[in-house]
C-alpha cells in the first residue's frame, strides 16, 4: 500500500489531554516512529484525521518532520471512531494501510504486518494488557466478532489494517443506519475483513502513562540486533545492556554513548598500569556498554551507517590499545611480547574478516555462514576472558591470556576463511 | 542492445589457420572475451556468423561455454565480408551490436562502446598498428569515408558497432548490385551510419602472431585497477608488476600467484631472523607481486570475489606477521614493544578504516571521499619505507621505523574517521 490512514481523532483523558499520537516515547513521537517505519515499507502519503482542538498541533508536527501528510478534522470527535475512517473517503484508492495514532510499534512487527491482508491481529501478544485489548474471533480466516470482552477469542487486535477502498461502502452504509456514531469495530465486523496474524511481535497501545513505560520498554528489548552476538553478549552482556538502554533510552542519544563506552573502553586499558583485575572489571563493564549505543539507535530510530562505522573503528581501538598496554604493564621477554602482537593481530583480524565479506561480498557474513556464529573467539568472549584471567593476575595467568588469544583469534579467522571459502565455491550461492 | 552480430567467417591466413575468434589471448579465446564483455553489458543473444569449415569448431566453442549463440554458416566466406553480416538478417530486430571476432577489446572499451551509436572510432588508438589499420573521415557526425589507404583521416574504426535493423535494407541492395560479393566498410560507408568517438581506450585486431603480443600487453596494461594505489605503487611497484604480469600471464593463475605472494611474504618476515637487509628486499618484492595476481585476474577475466578476499585476509597476515617477527628479532624493552603493538595496530587498521566503510555505505572510500588517495601511510607505502629502513639497520633507524609506522597510520585512521564523517555529514550525500 502506497498510502496510510492514520486516525487521530480520539480525545485522550489519561495522558494528560495531550494528544497521545504526539507523545513521545524513547524521544520521539508516537506518530513519528508509525509514519516513520511506513515510509521505510512503501508508504508514500498519509491522511491523518484528527478533531479540531488537535489541529493545529498535527499541523506543526507533520510540517516540523516533512511527512507528506494532509489533514482531516473530524468537527465530532466524542463520536464514535469510525466516523473518522468515513471522513477519509474520497481521499484514498486501492489498497491503504489503517493504524490508530496511539499504538507503538516495532520495525519487525510493520515490515510484517504491512504485507498482510485486512486485520491484522496477534494470537500471542507479548507487550499487551491482555485485559484492556480488544479481541477478535476468526471464522474461515476472517473477522467473526470482535469486542473487548468477548468470550472464546482467537487474538487480539493490533490496530493494525490493510484495507481496500471498499470499505467505504460499508461506512456509508453504518453513517445512515448509526446518525454518524459507530465504531471502527463494527466497520470491521459488518464488512468481515480478512485475518492475517502476525504473532508476538512488537506492539502495544498507550492508553496511560504506565502505558508508556510498557512501550518503551517494548523497544527497548525489540532493539537487539543480536547477529554477530558471541555466547557471552547472549547470556550475559545483553541481558545488562538492555536494561541500562531501557533506563538511558529518553535522555542520552548514541552518539553520547559510544563516546562515553569508547572513553570507559581507553580507561580500562590505562588502569592496566594501576589494577589488573580492576582494568578487567571495567574492560568487561565497557563491553556491556557497546551493546546500549546500537539499542539506543535502534529504540530511538536514530541508526545510522556512520555511527555503526565510528563504533566499530573505535571498538577495535579500545581492544588494541587493552593488549597492547597490558602487554606494556605485564610482560617481559622477547618471547612473550611476540606472542602479544599475534593476540592483537588476531584480535582485529577477526573483525576485518568478517567485514571484509561483507565489503566484497554486500552481505552480512553471520548470515551467509552461519556456523561463524559458533566460532568461539568474538569480541564480547574475548572481553569476558580478559577479565577473567586478570582477576587473579600472576604471571602465568596473564602469559597464557596472550597465548590463548592469540591462539584462538587467528584460528577462528583461518577457519572463516575456510568456511566463507567452501560457502563461496558452491554452485549457485554468492 | 540485447543482441550482437559477430562476424566470424573470415579465413585467417596468418594465424596458422585456426579461426581467429578461437586463439588465446591471456589464457580466454578472444570471441570468450568478447562476449563475455557484452554479457556483462546486457547482450543476452548472439548471432555467430562463420563459414563452413569453422563450423563445427565454434559449435563446440559456444557449447562449452555455454553461449546463447546461434550460428549461421556463410558458404561463400571469399567474398566481401558485407555478405556474412547480411546473412544475419532475420535474426535480429531493434538494436545490434556488431563486431569482428579477430578484435580484443578491454572491459572498459566494451562499457563505453556499448554506449554509442553507429561505427565506435578511436581518435586515439593506443595500441594499434596504423599502417593497417582502416581509417575514417567523419562530417557532420556521420561516415564521409572508410577505408585503409584514407588520406586526411579522423579516427579509427575500431570494428564495434552499434546497429539498427535497417542496415539489411543497405545490405539487400549490395547483394543484388554486387552479386553478393561487398565489404562491411561499403555498407557502413553507403549507410552514412553515425561515428561515435571512444579514445583511447583500450582495444586491438589481431592479424598475426605479433598482433597477439601487443594484444596481451594491452590487456595487462590495462588490468591496473589502481583505487587504493599509494604513491610507491603508482611510481614503482605497478611499472614493475605490470611488466611481471606480461610474463605471466599466459601460464599463471591469480590464485596461484595469491599463494605464491604470500609465500613470499611470510619468507620474508621469516628472514628477520637472518638478515634485516635481505628481509626488506623481499618483503618489498612481495609488496610488488602484490599487484600481480589482480593484475592477471582481470586480463584473464578470472576476478573473483573470494579472490580478492583471500588476498586481503592474507595481505594483512603478511604485513602483521613481518612487524611481529621484525620487534621480535630487534627490539628490547617494554616501551619499544608497545610502540610495535601500537605500530601492528595501525598498519591493520588503514585497511580496516577503509574496507568497513565499503561494508557499511557499499561503496569504495577511495571514490567517495577522495582525498584518503592522497593521504600517506597506504600499505605499498610503508613496506617501501620499512625496506628503506632495514637497508641499513642500525638500532635507532629500527625504533625510528616503529615510531614512524606507529604515527603515521594510526594519524591516517583518525584523519580516514575525519574525513569520512565530514562527508557522510554533508546533506545528500551517502
Ligand atoms: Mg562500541
Ligand atoms: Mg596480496
Amino acid at each position: 500500500p502506497r498510502t496510510a490512514v492514520v486516525l487521530a481523532a480520539g480525545l485522550g483523558t489519561r495522558m494528560g489531554g495531550k494528544p497521545k499520537g504526539l507523545v513521545k516515547v524513547a524521544g520521539r513521537e508516537i506518530l513519528y516512529r508509525t509514519m516513520t517505519l511506513l515510509k521505510r515499507n512503501g508508504v508514500e502519503r498519509f491522511v491523518v484525521v484528527t478533531n479540531e482542538r488537535y489541529g493545529p498541533l498535527y499541523r506543526d508536527f507533520i510540517g516540523r518532520h516533512g511527512f507528506n501528510a494532509e489533514l482531516v478534522i473530524n468537527p465530532e470527535p466524542e463520536k464514535g471512531n469510525g466516523h473518522s475512517l468515513h471522513l477519509a473517503r474520497g481521499r484514498v484508492s486501492g489498497r491503504f494501510v489503517l493504524v490508530m495514532s496511539d499504538h507503538v510499534y516495532s520495525e519487525a512487527f510493520v515490515e510484517k504486518a504491512i504485507g498482510g491482508d485486512g486485520l491484522i491481529a496477534d494470537r500471542k501478544p507479548k507487550w499487551v494488557e491482555i485485559g484492556e485489548a480488544t479481541k477478535v474471533r476468526v471464522r474461515d480466516g476472517r473477522i467473526d466478532s470482535i469486542g473487548k470482552n468477548l468470550k472464546g477469542w482467537d487474538a487480539v487486535d493490533t490496530g493494525f489494517f490493510v484495507l481496500d477502498e471498499g470499505i467505504f461502502e460499508i461506512t456509508a452504509v453504518l453513517e445512515r443506519e448509526k446518525n454518524g456514531d459507530y465504531s471502527l469495530s463494527e466497520v470491521i465486523e459488518r464488512a468481515r475483513v480478512p485475518v492475517t496474524f502476525v504473532d508476538g511481535l512488537g506492539w502495544t497501545d498507550v492508553d496511560t502513562p504506565n502505558d508508556l513505560k510498557r512501550a518503551r520498554k517494548m523497544l527497548v528489548f525489540t532493539s537487539v540486533k543480536g547477529t554477530g552476538d558471541g555466547f557471552i553478549s547472549r547470556h550475559l552482556n545483553r541481558k545488562i545492556s538492555t536494561r541500562i538502554s531501557y533506563l538511558l533510552v529518553e535522555r542520552v542519544t548514541p552518539n553520547q554513548m559510544t563516546v562515553f563506552t569508547f572513553a570507559l573502553g581507553i580507561l580500562s586499558a590505562l588502569l592496566t598500569l594501576v589494577s589488573l583485575p580492576l582494568a578487567g572489571i571495567l574492560y568487561q563493564l565497557s563491553s556491556i556498554l557497546d551493546g546500549v549505543d546500537g539499542e539506543l539507535a535502534r529504540a530511538q530510530l536514530r541508526t545510522s551507517k556512520l555511527g555503526g562505522y565510528t563504533d566499530s573503528i573505535l571498538d577495535r581501538y579500545v581492544d588494541g590499545t587493552f593488549l597492547a598496554l597490558l602487554a606494556y604493564a605485564t610482560l617481559s621477554g622477547s618471547l612473550w611480547y611476540f606472542m602479544a602482537l599475534l593476540a592483537l593481530l588476531g584480535s582485529v583480524m577477526v573483525s576485518y574478516s568478517t567485514e571484509r565479506f561483507k565489503a566484497a561480498f554486500g552481505r552480512d557474513a553471520y548470515v551467509e555462514v552461519p556456523v561463524l556464529r559458533k566460532l568461539p573467539g568474538k569480541r564480547d568472549e574475548r572481553i569476558f576472558l580478559t577479565m577473567l584471567f586478570l582477576l587473579y593476575p600472576v604471571e602465568p595467568s596473564i602469559k597464557g591470556l596472550f597465548l590463548l588469544l592469540a591462539l584462538l583469534t587467528n584460528l577462528r579467522v583461518a577457519l572463516t576463511l575456510y568456511f566463507i571459502s567452501k560457502k563461496v565455491s558452491q554452485p549457485k550461492t554468492i
